[in-house]
């Protein structure tokens, strides 16, 4: 079973949990339009590339992990786009979770795909009881306070907001989740990858500053210069659309070279040095490391 | 140590650490705010009295257990309270987090409390890697999709509300897991002690509406009258206050019978029977049992 279809499962049979008898039908319904059709899926295919070129000694691991991390991504999505912080009408090219089925059900609908990720992570102790308990830590601290993605996106209900910190927190975070827990479910050490998953971070961040910034929005399923209408911090206004891309492309050159020593270490960055092609726009071509 | 410092405790170990270094000024303030001091602690306490009445055998895993469910009560009175649900201006004599510190800190504040909960859980596993997976399937299932309090919640996002199902997974469900993460913990079967958790959810609520409908908003620390403003379901509305408070000692009693056999079950089943009396109005003192 390739990658792709690893993520997919995992998901739907986790939604399907949620969404079973006795869930509210809206409820149901939001929870399974806020996960499917997904959009890139790029931090779950980042943690199952990662285990397959450790050796994917665990996979039910590895694809809890993928799953659970995707999850949270969704759910920091529909919280994110309520009225309180980006008030985004489109995500994925169709109304965003609050403007098909309301702010109500919205903010439960994060709230459930959160512990939703958890009784997943959850349901791999009994097999593997010392990698799960390592597997939640990783992914629960990558997600809550203090420096989580939730710690990210409060930075922005801050007055001054350091901007590495807020960055490391707001995208890094959750990328660095993927490689480390990637890692650990394939057999690997986990601390020998949270730099890659910074710099793909680092580097994902700057791809979307670019492509807010440049790409048409009905390609991208979502508005363009948003970060400027609402002063959010923006790397392609910062540095200008030139030094951007190649910031842009040192960082996935960098990715490329930190890849530890492992199995598949040939193919991971392969694997890298593309990552980032699929959400740019097509007339930014890339050609890293 | 008694019942209290130990909730105590383990509520500010975990929100000592989900507010430490770099977490954002806002979050860790409001973090603080949602948690301390707190209401009546009735679910942590209802945990911890079951657990001790099971001989207390895990304290860890009990402590842990009714601080996690104490967490998942405060976020989901962060949430519940905010606009586009309660919109409750007052929250324990004060005011409500999003009225404190706005609606973006306090949508993010629930969040990382739920967060913050299963971290706390997850530390479990590495001493009790069997007992700490019951316990987060346990906690997880009483408070996510399909049937936790997320969805009873989300019933009043339909059309129709099926009233024992509203309850049962609004207010019941956490209960249940009080008391079977209480047994569960203190060394009990734990699938005995299910009834009594539901029917100590179902006297609560009751208990609640009595409050609603006749409390001084003064002594209760939030307005009355809130479900008739708002067309919500209320127990003494539909029963009368006489019918509602004859319910409510039916259900306090029956809980007294269904305290399953235990090394303490006598001192608990006089917990139980007390229980109720803080969190009504003075003038109706129950003498249930």
């Amino acid at each position: 079973m390739d990658i792709s279809q690893r993520i997919e499962l995992a998901l739907d049979a986790t939604v399907t949990r949620a969404t079973s008898s006795g869930c509210p039908k809206q409820l149901a319904a939001a929870l399974s339009y806020a996960v499917f059709p997904g959009g890139a899926r790029v931090r779950p295919r980042l943690c199952l590339a990662v285990a397959t070129a450790c050796g994917d000694e665990f996979p039910l691991l590895a694809d809890s992990a993928a799953a659970a991390i995707e999850l949270l991504h969704c759910a920091s999505l529909v919280h994110d786009d309520m009225p309180c912080f980006d008030n985004a009408e489109l995500r994925r090219g169709r109304p965003s979770v609050h403007q098909n089925f309301g702010e109500p059900v919205a903010l439960l609908t994060g709230d459930a795909l959160i512990v939703a990720a958890f009784e997943l992570l959850g349901r791999c102790i009994p097999s593997e009881p010392v990698r799960a308990a390592r597997l939640l830590s990783i992914v629960g601290s990558s997600v809550g306070s203090p420096s989580g993605i939730i710690s990210g996106q409060a930075w922005e209900c801050e007055e001054t907001v350091p901007l590495a910190e807020y960055h490391r927190a707001k995208t890094g975070s959750l990328f660095a989740a993927a490689t480390t827990a990637g890692a650990l479910s394939g057999g690997g050490q986990c601390d020998l990858w949270r730099t890659l998953g910074e710099k793909l971070g680092e580097a994902y961040q700057i791809a979307d500053d670019i492509c807010d910034m440049v790409a048409d929005p009905a390609i991208r399923g979502k508005p363009a210069n948003r970060d400027a209408d609402r002063g959010k911090p923006n790397a392609a206004d910062a540095l200008g659309l030139d030094g951007a891309i190649q910031r842009l492309k040192r960082l996935l050159g960098e990715a490329v070279e930190c890849v530890p020593a492992c199995p598949g270490q040939a193919e991971l960055r392969v694997h890298i040095a593309r990552s980032a092609q699929p959400y740019l726009p097509k007339e930014l071509a890339l050609v890293a490391a």
